[in-house]
């Protein structure tokens, strides 16, 4: 029954069905259904399931799984197991070749180009003719699911070009590759980082690219759904580096889960804030005296958490999609002090102006209140640039420069620039 | 000399390249490179400078370039133009089915499925055989430059089903289409949110998808370049959105245009603050006598401001990714209402405890500062929540409702219940 309402269903339907099913529910499932189905499936569970699944599976009946899939969805499951069961499996794979395949795939960086590629696509010798080609293109057909462009190499496997297959069908029989094939192509190193792939193959409306090795041997070739999905995973850990929610929460999760996903950077918030509480209360005595020093704290605290989003943001977004144009640290530094003179002028000014002949405070209050909200801006400015440019250095995501922590760590220092400010102009 | 450095550099380096000149050169190389190249330089300019470029190109230069695209890209430049110049452009243009392809384009919503679509693709009639369908791919290789997966449809053009290119090459010539087509397809309504499409080519693995009008016939095709193209400009616009850095600005771009861009944000939060710094000013006699509540209010304001990220990420995520297990309005609103609840007892006791025996404040003190955090939490989970569903609702980003607008307006709410709860509280 279970196998026949699932018949036409497309293996993507079915796997979100799975992830909301309960784990046994899932297996009795993927056991009932055959094995190309269930390895289609079984790629697209949500890591979560797919962590708890493999688990239950047996070895044997993982490894015939395994043997259905491309190597590059093979080696995406594998990682996520013990060294030891993963050994195990590999070692029941049927066919030699596939298991030497993963075995290289399994040594390059999850989120390089290594990790991205896959091992199956069509090569030709550019010595071949398009009939051989064709050939191959039959012998590769049922391991290779899309093929998208042939790559054509020489006889040392280094790569030469690409050839499309409508130039193949098109093209008559006796035709050789060399005559046909494209030799400008975009090819990847196996170390570049997936951002940057994805970037290249938007830019140039590609949708697979080849992947040569430190020698421009072809080692591999990534295909754009795989991008896709790189894409869509890297935008949720984005958003959960700026808004804290850790682990892989969504709105359909249990109100215990969400609640502990966000607990801990609302902690961390609050600690800032307690912390924050007490540096004002060392101002105590002073802020007695000029109670209406406490009516701009959150003025000076909501400017410099703007400034500084806005600043991390163009940083951010600038780290993801380097350009040629780009400027040096250098002049990016100086540009951002530039930007936030300009804007901490204007509205320094503005506040003055509101401050004494709005608000009708003395020009000395008006001028301390501007002055500290100058002070902030530059001081928001500065860590919300740099702030981002260290941690993409030490290979930390740069948009937790967004998130709580910073945030709440600006807060501070903003905190104590305001009152320092204060302190001093007003001799208190 | 300018096209012979030109010679062999892909077209997408060229049009970045273009974007950094100033109007006159990027238009003198333009005319000097073959039409062919220019118009796919044209496609992939910076929407800002090809708003120039066409604005300084002749009607007929434009109308030549406009022959060499596809459908889509020739609608998304016409688009930009004014009603009149559009016609005109369209009318020197040399081929009467491109003009009609273009025009039925223009129809649709820019950011829709039908706004998305090009015309160009290859379609097979069931009862054609191999060697006929090879010969409409000769007919229309010109036109279509990717061509993927060929379409099949009946006498009456309703979408049937579709067929791979490496299947046609793999068939021998007589095999007729009927026989060898995939009938399960997904398709396309011409309506459908460009978003929506974006996350179904991603979910099915698509490299191209088909568009179907409200009677099921094949209208159009979606491919995957247009689809990367699509998600980052929504990641930008989101990003734009949060941060409020208005119009398309770039770290790369001059100081003047930079500031330009932030400093309405950056005026709407000081406006904001100075608002805040009045109701803070209404308290003044309460505070004098219990200057301590001065200490905690960046406290409140950080939690408010964090706890309504959160949320309303939460929610704008769940938009973006609508699943059949999605809740009801109304199952969302109460689950809300009991994560807020969780949140707010934990921070609220967090606070009473570290306030009365880590600060040494009397208890009811303690007690004042928590009840407002447990009620800010609450208010600030309920606007995060209930901002971005009525955002979307009308039609708007909702990604806004992390932006500086409704965070200064959040802010200011969480100021009044802070100094109302306390007021009461300490019958101040
Ligand atoms: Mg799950
Ligand atoms: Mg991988
Ligand atoms: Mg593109
Ligand atoms: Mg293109
Ligand atoms: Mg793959
Ligand atoms: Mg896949
Ligand atoms: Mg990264
Ligand atoms: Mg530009
Ligand atoms: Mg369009
Ligand atoms: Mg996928
Ligand atoms: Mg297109
Ligand atoms: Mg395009
Ligand atoms: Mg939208």
């Amino acid at each position: 029954f279970i196998i026949e309402s699932f018949e036409g269903a497309n293996v993507a339907d079915i796997a979100s069905l799975l992830d909301e099913l309960n784990m046994d529910e899932a297996i009795y499932v993927l056991r009932l259904l055959p094995a190309t189905t269930a390895a289609d499936i079984l790629i697209e569970l949500d890591e979560d399931s797919l962590i708890q699944v493999i688990r239950e599976l047996e070895t044997t009946e993982l490894a015939g799984l395994i043997d259905q899939m491309e190597s590059d969805d093979a080696a995406d499951i594998l990682i996520l197991m013990p060294t030891k069961d993963r050994e195990d499996v590999i070692s029941h794979l049927q066919e030699k070749e596939k298991s030497a395949n993963i075995l290289d795939l399994l040594r390059y960086d999850e989120d390089s180009a290594g990790g991205l590629m896959a091992k199956e696509f069509i090569r030709a010798n550019k010595n071949w003719n398009v009939v051989q080609t064709i050939e191959e293109i039959r012998r590769q057909a049922e391991k290779v699911e899309k093929i998208y462009s042939i790559y054509v190499v020489d006889n040392r496997q280094h790569l030469l070009g690409r050839v499309s297959l409508k130039k193949i069908i098109l093209a008559s029989s006796d035709t050789k590759i060399s005559d046909i094939y494209e030799p400008e192509l975009i090819s990847i190193p196996t170390h570049m980082e997936g951002e940057e792939v994805a970037e290249i193959m938007r830019k140039y409306d590609l949708e697979s690219v080849p992947v040569v090795n430190a020698k421009n041997r072809l080692v591999g070739r990534i295909t754009v759904d795989d991008i896709l999905d790189l894409i869509r995973e890297q935008s949720e850990e984005d958003i959960q580096a700026m808004t804290g929610i850790s682990a892989d929460v969504e709105e359909s999760d249990s109100i215990f889960r969400i609640s502990k996903a966000r607990l801990p950077w609302l902690l961390i918030g609050v600690i800032g804030g307690l912390m924050g509480a007490k540096i004002i209360g060392f101002f105590e005595v002073g802020l007695s005296k000029y109670i209406a020093l406490a009516s701009f704290i959150p003025l000076v605290a909501a400017t410099g958490g703007n400034v500084g989003i806005q600043s991390s943001s163009l940083v951010v977004q600038s780290l993801a999609s380097k350009s040629v144009f780009d400027d040096t640290p250098w002049q990016r530094f100086i540009k951002g002090l530039l930007i936030a003179l300009v804007n901490g002028v204007v509205l320094a000014t503005f506040v003055f102006l509101v401050v004494v002949f709005i608000y009708g405070f003395e020009s000395i209050f008006g001028f301390t209140i501007g002055l500290a909200m100058f002070c902030v801006v530059l001081l928001s400015s500065f860590m919300g640039t740099v702030t981002p440019l260290v941690l993409d250095r030490f290979g930390i995501n740069p948009a937790i420069a967004s998130g709580p922590f910073i945030t709440t760590a600006n807060d501070l220092l903003g905190l104590s620039v305001y009152f320092g400010v204060a302190m001093l102009l007003l001799k208190l």
